[in-house]
């Protein structure tokens, strides 16, 4: 008997999430997350690969944006101006998530498996950001440079916006690091 | 009874290095890294934590390369030529072990974990940068934003250098890389 779970993957995020806050990830199993949430741990796994995979499942979307967003610019535009209106697309999505992004980051923050987890996805936006570039016809190193370049915007950045109380306006604070990295490598 | 065991870090070093090459990181035990190099485990125990600490044995002394010269240039020197100089001096330091540089990053290639481990390496070296730029009174993004530009311009050199036949001029390649990305962030 199967019966309708309305927004079961919605609750299951949320419970895990509101369990990673109160008792670490490490403590807390799969079969509690699906308890809190009033679902099946058989749910959860219809959703969910692993209890990892609840704070990981945005990476590919964050990716398909960047990379879809980089090769719809236009190619008469500069490598760096392309990479900016793929960071001004991500911070459009995250504007609306600052509480979720927040309470991701201090769960991540907590865990050192977590963080390198989470440098991995940063390491793969870079490599998929400077693979588009090259398809653009942008040569190398100038194409993993600007690649990392836009990562390093979006990390720094990601942590300003984090700390900031109120709603800060990310679109706002990437473009302020952005001018600031030209800032620092133009010698100023 | 204690034996002279002339170079026998060395030794360990390099039957290490050949075993990871020969057979993958994974499949080598330190029973056999000793044999291999003519030494005891615990010989092997006095010299690395573990089988991994053979190839990240270094990172300390990058990172204290970096932080020191950082630390040592000039305070009128604005932060990216700070961050340049420190850049200089590791490379000086690589130019010396391109063979092994390219063994161990075949060997880190083969391997999920060290690749994750190299990351946080990576990392942490961009943390120990921009902290070392804000007690110079480079306030923040800058501080944070030159370092993740030094490392990015290091971190895509280093694949060039290590691709590279011969013995590439890391120095050199540097600078070129730098030069890269300060045309990138203006915009050409």
């Amino acid at each position: 008997m199967s019966r309708w779970e309305p927004d079961a993957r919605g609750r299951l995020e949320r419970a895990a999430m509101d369990l990673y806050s109160e008792r670490g990830f490490e403590r807390t199993t799969v079969t509690e997350i699906a308890r809190r949430a009033g679902l099946t741990e058989r749910t959860f796994f219809r959703h969910f690969a692993d209890k990892r995979e609840v704070l990981f499942a945005g990476s590919s979307t964050l990716q398909d944006l960047f990379v879809d967003t980089l090769a719809g610019v236009p190619e008469s535009a500069a490598p760096i101006d392309a990479v900016a209106a793929a960071l001004d697309a991500a911070a459009a999505v995250f504007q609306d998530r600052h509480a979720y992004a927040r309470q991701r980051q201090m769960i991540i923050a907590a865990n050192a498996e977590l963080q390198e987890r989470e440098l991995i996805k940063l390491a793969r936006l870079s490599t998929a950001l400077a693979g588009t570039l090259r398809r653009r016809g942008v040569p190398d190193p100038a194409a993993s440079l600007a690649a990392e370049a836009g990562i390093a915007v979006f990390k720094v950045t990601f942590e300003r916006w984090i700390a900031g109380t109120g709603r800060p306006d990310m679109p706002q604070l990437i473009r302020e690091s952005l001018d600031a990295l030209k800032a620092v490598t133009a010698g100023r």
